[in-house]
């Protein structure tokens, strides 16, 4: 297998996720839409995207059910892409991006920042415990096989991810 | 512009980060690395990524200091690729991409479920307000101008996105 367009062997929902997401471009038309963008036309003059391009990555965003298309005009005939409630659920992965890059990338300093509205905090993305309200980080996060772990690979690092594994630690290979 | 290597023209930290783990196979490997995958032949087995393509984004990891490289072994030598500070650090993201899937793409029930070590809670990725405390959602969201906004681009979104916006909002274009 080479470099397909899908991470064939890779049957998982990060691999699935990748392949709709991960598509030059996209992110960026999403990136947009949270920022509200909405027509054509305005991704098109923001990005410098080649308009064949932005047609194929909204297509593929309205099939997927990230965005949906909105008349908003009806001579002629115009609509325009709007999150859907599946789509506006990627907002803290696009943000824990930004700050990230923000962080440790050679970018000089914020050019946008986020604050909670109402309060002016500053907002953080984050992994948290839905039992203690505890922030966890990767060190305190373990992975166990869920209900649609299907043995499809007999790798070794396949086999060793069966059981339950802490996450960052090494794995135990035979 | 085309589909080059890099986003030119979109010089902000979300851009610069896509540049760098939006490459193909890029956060495959990077996951494996937070499941501790460390060594080459490890990654290979498990991912059926072509050879010569494992071995440059590994390079790049390292070189972008997501991973860094350690002499496991002298004769022959021999490294391992293990997560740094920042590389850990995307573990949120990585996580909120595979949890988005499981929830909104067709992919069946979830292959592996992430717990919080010791309470046995269950993770969710979100953003919190560093002040208040609250799981903030995209709607009470504000972007406001950063100190390292430059005013690069007069498209009309770069302009309408040079004020104060609340996320999901639609843009006031002139």
């Amino acid at each position: 297998m080479g470099l397909g367009k899908d991470y064939a062997g890779q049957n998982c929902a990060f691999a699935r996720t990748l392949e709709i997401l991960g598509e030059r471009w996209t992110l960026l038309v999403v990136r947009d839409a949270f920022y509200g963008v909405r027509r054509f036309g305005d991704f098109l003059a923001h990005l410098d995207v080649p308009r064949a391009v932005l047609s194929d990555r909204l297509e593929t965003l309205v099939r997927t059910g990230i965005l949906e298309k909105r008349r908003y005009q009806d001579a002629p005939p115009r609509d325009e892409y709007v999150l859907t409630d599946a789509g506006a659920e990627l907002w803290p992965m696009l943000f824990q991006l930004t700050a990230w890059g923000t962080r440790h990338l050679d970018v000089g300093p914020s050019l946008r920042v986020f604050k909670h509205v109402g309060c002016d905090g500053t907002i953080a993305g984050l992994t948290v415990c839905d039992a203690c309200g505890t922030v966890v980080p990767p060190q305190e996060t373990r992975m166990e096989p869920g209900p649609g772990l299907a043995y499809l690979r007999e790798d070794r690092v396949s086999v060793a991810l069966r059981g339950p594994h802490r996450i960052l630690q090494p794995l135990v290979l035979t």
